[in-house]
């Protein structure tokens, strides 16, 4: 059998905690056995939700009770700084002891990306660790890295990204040689904002990498790309905008839909089939987005995600652990200092 | 009756030229007294193409002629230097010698950009001029400035893009005391890069603009705001996302639609109405994007825009001028200098 993986499960973070979280956390430890959760907040809360299920192989789940809870609109810094028993402190002091391999929570992101470069640290090399998302594309998902908190990145940044999100898209999605691009505002090589010029050439000299040149805002959705480098301003915006424009797109077609009495007759046998289509090109479907570049791993599901998500979320520690993919990090990260100190 | 308006016609521009132009300025004259149009491209193509419509105003159309052509391929500058003699540059020229008071074209975007700066020129005290694309929401249209060639702006450009896009939305889109907000990661203060961090400060203590504040890309397609201001590669990446996540999620419609049999019959019967709501959130369907702070207006139309297109810009820029809009943008950018001088 692999190697077993213990993940960290904040049954306090998210709109469904602690329901959802610990559904998704029984429903992990029975469908594989080489994982072992550990739920951290309100034990009584969450010994109530266990309560729920039959045949919980007790010895891969287990609580670990914390006082505190980091509410969404608490300043990240200073929560966690000072809520040291939250489920979400407590959880990455363990993964940063090594007591556990990965922290998987739909809380605070704030909280979330702060904690896991104060509490858990960056590995050896990184510069700044990308939060990078998964997004829908018509051909599947891609990679958007970063989509942090930390803006104006350098290019040295920018380029470490693009190395973590291949070995990411690789070893834990699956794709191989995947595509890397760099966000442009034309395809054209001499377009680009400072950043963007500065940092095309030392993509290039990426022998690591399957570097495919710039990508245009409009060819994310095409899938022209696996991995998508941005610099988290920029990312933060795309991935808001999917959201929005699905959004409101979504609304104007049942608006469309509702227009006339034919339209509505229509609507209703259109409905189950336009549903689960519409469900693949969900930005919120692809749940967990990874911290990449820490001792350990950390990854933030959305907060509305439901049990499936944290579920699907906790698999995809146990692949990151399995495939060492900080190993593989780490070693592409050395090989980095080289091309970037030599700009082509 | 009011004073009369000429517009510059590029009847050489986009994938439908010179058909669409053509025809486009022909509507316009017939539907308008107080309009004027010239058409600058070959001569003998135009008069074929005028040749297709009855009862034209003769007075009110009339032909210049020119040799060249600037492909959308070609490096703008370099094609403006050249082709003294092409449809762009002769227009933008009769703009500038004020022998016109408008150019519309749906060529080559750099070129027209490119052209409208060094040809036409800025107006006094404006720093850069933007340009400035309608962009549809849930509920109508906002102003999204600037999406032009300049990227990397600075905190002071980003004012006088607020400032121009709050008098284009308020005299020449109707919009009474339009909503201005800075496209931002976040919805607090604290949030932004450094150009938002520096920038924000500087749009609060603008008293002439109703600054609301950050607006996250989230909530652009909600119409949260009427002047989305933002630096040009953000901009781009906006525009661009927004078409490909609309065209995306269109195909997805599309294939949900047609998956089964039942939803076979459901979208015959869904069809037309949907098609008039989607219309509706169609970002090309709006057409020309203004080039601001221009002596003279230039309006850029999407590549592929037909007739109506053609027609709705060559308004535009008529109302531009009717509500002297260039004499208001000078106003309140002379007014601007003290406010960006003193920042809060």
């Amino acid at each position: 059998m692999a190697e077993s993986v213990k993940v960290v499960v904040d049954a306090m973070g998210g709109d469904y905690a602690p329901v959802e979280p610990v559904k998704g956390a029984v429903q992990a430890v029975k469908e594989r056995q080489d994982i072992q959760v550990i739920l951290t907040g309100d034990k009584t809360a969450i010994e109530k939700e266990l309560g729920k299920y039959q045949d919980i192989p007790k010895d891969r789940i287990q609580i670990v009770h914390t006082s505190e809870v980091i509410e969404t609109a608490e300043p990240p810094v200073m929560a966690i700084r000072k809520k040291k028993d939250s489920s979400i402190v407590v959880g990455l002091n363990m993964v940063k002891k090594q007591e556990a391999d990965a922290f998987v929570s739909s809380g605070s992101t704030g909280a979330v990306l702060v904690g896991g470069q104060v509490l858990v640290g960056r590995s050896k090399g990184v510069e700044r660790p990308p939060l990078a998302p998964l997004i829908p594309t018509k051909k599947g998902v891609s990679l958007l890295i970063d989509c942090g908190a930390n803006v104006d990145a350098r290019p040295s940044h920018l380029v470490q990204f693009a190395k973590m999100g291949a070995i990411y898209m690789e070893h834990v999605v699956g794709v191989e040689n995947p595509r890397v691009a760099i966000v442009n505002n034309g395809a054209e090589e001499e377009k680009g904002n400072a950043l963007v010029k500065e940092t095309f050439p030392l993509l290039k000299a990426c022998k690591s990498i399957n570097f495919i040149g710039s990508i245009e805002a409009r060819d994310i959705p095409a899938g022209f790309a696996d991995v998508v480098v941005c610099e988290a301003f920029v990312g933060n915006v795309i991935l808001k905008l999917y959201e929005g424009v699905g959004a409101t797109l979504i609304e104007k077609v049942k608006e469309g839909m509702m227009s006339s009495f034919r339209s509505k007759i229509g609507a209703l046998l259109v409905k189950p089939a336009l549903k689960a289509t519409l469900k693949t090109f969900d930005a919120s479907e692809h749940g967990g987005a990874p911290l990449l570049g820490l001792k350990g791993l950390v990854v933030k599901t959305h907060g509305s995600a439901v049990a499936v998500e944290i579920k699907n979320a906790i698999f995809q520690c146990v692949q990151f652990k399995q495939q060492r993919i900080n190993e593989k990090i780490a070693e592409r990260i050395n090989d980095q200092e080289q091309s970037t100190s030599e700009p082509a």
